[in-house]
């Protein structure tokens, strides 16, 4: 598949990329063309570290969205909503959106602050990007654990979204060893997942922790 | 210390109940005396039969939070709240209020609604309490694990409230073999970790798990 990273540079967007590119044709994003190339040789260079030979590249936001599958928007929410609204004409209506997006105000501690007339990031991106699917997930993956490789994660991902393009999500998240998806349910159940964030971050803060994550500890049914 | 279980008649209160009371002065209310009477008899029966010998007792709500140290108001969000307006001129001022109550409605899915006014459970029985200090927890602690007394249980609790009744809880939590407290911030933070609760709901019934819960996975500082 072809995958695109709107903000691969820094974040957890440059921990996907990394992750994805040995199985995936991944493009780095960027308002810069120049800064995208640099992150994917940057890219290049860290995952040919490890010994995996493979190739990335980067562009401008609206030429690096051009056939993919599946665009990642992986901006903090300030710059994801007018990300959103500058690629909603050159996106193709069957690419899949992924939102990690997290709208945070700190006030003493950090609090999840959606916008009302939409009660979440997700909401709010499929509200601008309406002929696309938006898949809401990894709010809860520390963008430092994908980005250091010798990390085998094992760790859970939450994914709400419409069943089929959350199925394709949720496969991709397969991809990544070490990662876990979990049907959190519609796109509308995913105010709960991203309040998460500012809970996790507050906890670290707390409790002498950093890059703290979750895991679903369940019993199955038989 | 003597802990008050206001719904200790199935749920998590029962659950709190057997887990506590090899270690604590445990009281079950009920609106009916009768029925709080037989749940601490129900309850010291299930101890018995694991070769832990302790004494319950129950009572009438107003009866059974007299001289306790901790409350905890183990309700429904719909009964919980007309509770804490019945035993706010009861309740000695000095009494800890711990609530693991989440305000939910199915609609599809399994949604979040606490009422707009307080943004929060715990914030509303604040509100009502206010001459006491309430902290949340347990929202994440399946009723069906802390009953079966087999259970080892190896779960995190997060907890929300000021920091020296938040203390006090903490120290509780560690007094149940297999829960470990972690600080989630004050109480205004209490939204972020009530929504866990019908979230994991939904994980369990998409996934074919029940008793779905949380571990929190950090790396800590040194």
């Amino acid at each position: 598949m072809r995958i695109t990273l709107l903000g691969g540079t820094g974040n957890i967007g440059e921990g996907l990329a990394l992750r994805w590119a040995p199985k995936h044709d991944v493009v780095i994003g960027s308002r810069n063309a120049e800064k995208a190339e640099e992150a994917a040789i940057s890219c290049e260079a860290r995952l040919s570290k490890e010994g995996i030979t493979c190739v990335l590249n980067g562009g401008e936001n609206a030429q690096a969205i051009k056939h993919s599958d599946v665009v990642v928007i992986a901006l903090q929410y300030q710059f994801a909503i007018p990300t959103a609204v500058a690629i909603k004409d050159q996106l193709q209506g069957n690419v899949i959106v992924v939102s990690p997006v997290v709208p945070m105000t700190k006030d003493g501690f950090l609090r999840y602050v959606p916008a009302d007339k939409y009660g979440s990031a997700a909401i709010e991106i499929q509200a601008i990007l309406s002929n696309n699917d938006v898949v809401s997930a990894f709010h809860t993956t520390p963008a430092a654990r994908l980005i250091d490789l010798k990390d085998t994660l094992d760790l859970d991902v939450l994914v709400c979204g419409s069943e089929k393009p959350k199925q394709t999500v949720m496969e991709l998240i397969k991809d990544i060893d070490g990662l876990t998806p979990f049907d959190a349910g519609p796109l509308e159940a995913s105010y709960m997942v991203e309040s998460i964030t500012p809970l996790l971050i507050n906890v670290s803060a707390r409790n002498r922790m950093k890059n703290s994550s979750i895991r679903i500890i369940g019993q199955s049914i038989e």
